[in-house]
């Protein structure tokens, strides 16, 4: 290594490269970007900035999703070139505003697009279910020829993709248009986004975080820059982002979506004491379910080792309460940090308007064992002591990240030899046993409770994992869906009863909640069940959706 | 530790309360047993022995399998009583001659299988669908109250379970009654059985080793003491005894069937490098599929974390092959080791047998990447340099017996950081990739192939284990059947064309092998298909099984 860390050019020669890939004719002029200083909703800008026609808005709003997209395409009501001249001019507006993309090759997608309009026209016939949809992935997901990197200027170097990964091939072959991959942060362990690549703000207040790790396609989505963005999870990173950018996503049960042909898909490679799964960011909860429909009917366990062979089922699911009532049960805290009011008061309004359908058997879930699925998540991200992270930013001299560092010295992050590796899982499958049984107990259908400690966060202020962390240690499912509330500075008040923490991240949380910089943010809740019960998530999410939005 | 190891007399202990437990008057006279000196097939000694009536020995004949002793419990031919107390004669005679049982509790039995007969009289319905039948488990398979140990009789002091394994207590929920646990090898890790509650022998020829390390099942299933044993496999521990003694097994896919409450389910506790399966030892193909079908029908996933939610399927595959016919693809040898002269003319006879049906579509399997399984199966096992066997060994003085010595002294085992391990699980996920996609480039529906380098071996004499523990390494599943055939001293002549030996293990098969010794050896055939297609194997081998027994 030289005198000078190589990292701050690299950084800069991507991020140049990042910037020159904006047409030039899609360039925000200065001036417009002004009008939005910290703290705005940018969410306007699209339709105030000129570069969009009346159609382009409406064939990219957020309430025209995946599904209707590719209907519309289907029925030539647009083409392929439509859409995605549309959705890369709202893409880079999302960018210029909000810092979403690491790498942008709309032409390569615009030449797909023209590709995929002349098979059509010419057969009649279409690639397949996703013929045209525009699809951005995070960037550590592989995409041919392309840099995958996992927040690091080090992987720009180390790893090119010779070809797609596993998933993102599916949806190739299904159709798809791929057109620009998306931020995350450095080692993809923060539940924010800010990397060499830059910082992604949220879209609805940019005194806020987008949310992470997956926050890049969370923003992009939000912005309504892409229709659908496929992100992945080990401790929150597709909830995280979905939940502060007010969009949905699934994260499955591990070993439903190949995961392979990523740069990192887990802190330590190798290690699986607690692995990623990849999942998508979606503007309905039908496009959620449509993707997993999609991917797995092309049986990726036929040529992925570890992955189970389950369809996704779409039969009508039976639900256990009286009269075939779902049983909701609702987790109002998790015993461990106590939800900042936005989210309390979100979760309450959500309880009660589902109460007052008569639909649903509610009842209380008792949060026991979560304390203990954090600590133990906790222990197993970082088998080495965060080594491996240290070692990728020490490669070019690449600092560590404040909430990098922050993680990897959490209490449980040690360095630990292999025989004291296999103890802990003997206690992880112990706890995990214990977990299950306790989730049996409760009788339940899924679980609605909060996705974070609360709604989005300043920026570089996210700490406590364990709304999400809890069920990526259980490997239970959990989705994120937007309620349609906001966080309010006035309905929001900071908590003025005095109340003993019950640790050190619930004082972190109590006092950082700032009512005033959290205005806007959306509020979203998380639907759970047990391990593989995926679609029994997304049924109940059908039926409580028949509420929403909720208004206040 | 005193000065003298504690060992001999706690193993004297055991030994001595199992014998006693073994009823006086089913003890067998020593002039009856010295009518069969080593190298005896002592198959016949139910019927010498006078102990059993002919309606005992009917009801316990090797062709009497479960399937039909289900009907005759149902049909009140036969009460639960009656069948076990036919069963525990015939497992006393066969532990006498053989060694096959670690801790009998026949009362125990007795006192269910009265209160199962009055059930169905008082309430005409069954328990369950194994209402009454016997069933012999591995001895580290926890039964509630009995100890549970891996072959080590330090075990003996700490392992006492206080419930049953889950897969037990599936079983027994279902109607099943226990009456003795079954022998298996020091650390569980030969494919053979002898361990401090003795050496195991095969019925067939006592010169012969029963394979292991489910040996005690094996044997005491082909003498006909137990319909229906519980073994478990991670290098070859079910298909190796199946083989040796001429009877069935799958192996199946992990994860299908719950594996904790078990002393020991990976050679070092906690890994998770190569895991082990449960399975069962029948004597028919269809008790097999009744197995896998009474266990999954109690979704066994929803109760433990880590299972795969599968039920067993009983629709009919649809073949590959030209109109409709299995596709089988046949691998002579795995390129490592040359299968000796017995299992060559069986897979042999098989195919031609096979050919002739005109009923399937064969075709010559290549197999690679095999070497490189069976060397990332040894690298994977012991994690630790075999450090937690050692210490099992040196808690009471008991000595490694040279085949434990042998095995944790492979190439490839060694004490591995955690990092290196990492590194090794890298590899071990690419190899398993590249193995997936030359099997998908065979285009077969399943494959058969060798079970062992050769038929049962002399005693303390099995070493090389890779035409099963490539299959563990894969994770696919594999059954193992007798195809009627059994070794002959004159058909099967060593061979005498000099030729250079592919391996070390493939010199060690050729010098070792001994026509004279091996007589009258069950050859057996091993099926396998990929992985989670274990109903594949089982409905193919019901069409193999058309054509068997052969007959020479």
């Amino acid at each position: 290594m030289s005198l000078y860390p190589s990292w701050p050019l690299v950084a800069r020669d991507a991020v140049v490269e990042r910037e020159s890939r904006i047409p030039a004719n899609l360039r925000l002029h200065p001036e417009f970007i002004a009008r939005y200083p910290a703290g705005s909703d940018v969410l306007g800008a699209a339709a105030s900035s000129g570069l969009m026609s009346d159609k382009e808005l409406q064939l990219t709003d957020p309430s025209n999703d995946a599904t209707a997209i590719l209907l519309a395409i289907k029925d030539k009501n647009v083409t392929a070139v439509d859409v995605l001249t549309a959705f890369m001019k709202r893409a880079a507006i999302a960018h210029q505003l909000v810092c979403c993309l690491t790498q942008v090759f709309f032409e390569e997608g615009l030449v797909r697009a023209k590709e995929l309009d002349d098979h059509y026209e010419k057969t009649g016939e279409l690639v397949g279910p996703l013929h045209g949809l525009p699809i951005s992935v995070k960037d550590h997901m592989g995409l041919e020829g392309k840099n995958a990197t996992g927040g690091f200027s080090d992987d720009l170097d180390s790893f090119i993709s010779t070809e797609h990964a596993p998933l993102n091939q599916i949806l190739w072959d299904a159709g798809c248009v791929f057109f620009c991959k998306t931020n995350l942060p450095q080692a993809m362990m923060h539940l924010e986004t800010y990397s060499f690549w830059g910082q992604t703000l949220n879209p609805y207040n940019t005194h806020l975080t987008s949310g992470g790790s997956s926050g890049g396609c969370g923003a992009l989505v939000a912005f309504g820059g892409s229709p659908l963005s496929i992100g992945s999870d080990i401790g929150g990173s597709l909830r995280s982002p979905a939940s502060c950018c007010g969009i949905y996503t699934l994260k499955p049960t591990t070993r439903r979506l190949p995961s392979n042909g990523l740069r990192g898909c887990s802190a330590v490679p190798g290690s699986e004491a607690i692995i990623s799964t990849c999942g998508p960011l979606a503007r309905s909860s039908r496009d959620i379910s449509l993707f997993f429909d999609v991917v797995l009917q092309a049986q990726p366990w036929l040529q992925h080792m570890g992955l189970v062979p389950l369809p996704w089922k779409s039969e009508s699911i039976t639900w256990s309460g009286s009269g075939g009532k779902i049983r909701l049960g609702v987790m109002w805290d998790d015993g461990n940090v106590l939800p900042q009011p936005p989210v309390r008061r979100a979760l309450k309004a959500m309880v009660e308007t589902l109460r007052k359908t008569g639909n649903f058997d509610i009842i209380d879930y008792n949060p026991k064992y979560h304390k203990e699925l954090v600590l133990m998540a906790q222990s197993l991200y970082f088998g080495d002591g965060g080594a491996s992270v240290r070692a990728r930013s020490d490669a070019k001299g690449e600092p560590l990240c404040h909430l990098t560092e922050w993680v990897v010295t959490l209490p449980g992050v040690k360095d630990y030899t292999s025989h004291q590796l296999w103890e802990i899982l003997l206690e992880r499958d112990a706890l995990r046993a214990k977990y299950y049984s306790h989730w049996n107990s409760q009788n339940i259908d899924v679980l609605l409770c909060p996705v974070q400690y609360g709604a989005a966060q300043p920026l570089q202020t996210t700490k406590y994992w364990g709304y999400t962390s809890a069920f990526n240690c259980a490997d239970f499912p959990a989705a994120v869906f937007p309620t349609g509330l906001r966080a309010n500075t006035t309905l929001d008040p900071k908590d003025t009863e005095p109340r003993e923490a019950w640790s050190e991240a619930d004082a972190y949380s109590a006092a950082s909640y700032d009512p005033l910089l959290s205005n806007n943010a959306p509020l979203s809740l998380q639907l759970v069940s047990r391990r593989h019960a995926d679609e029994v998530v997304m049924q109940a999410l059908k039926e409580i959706e028949k509420v929403l939005p909720l208004r206040d």
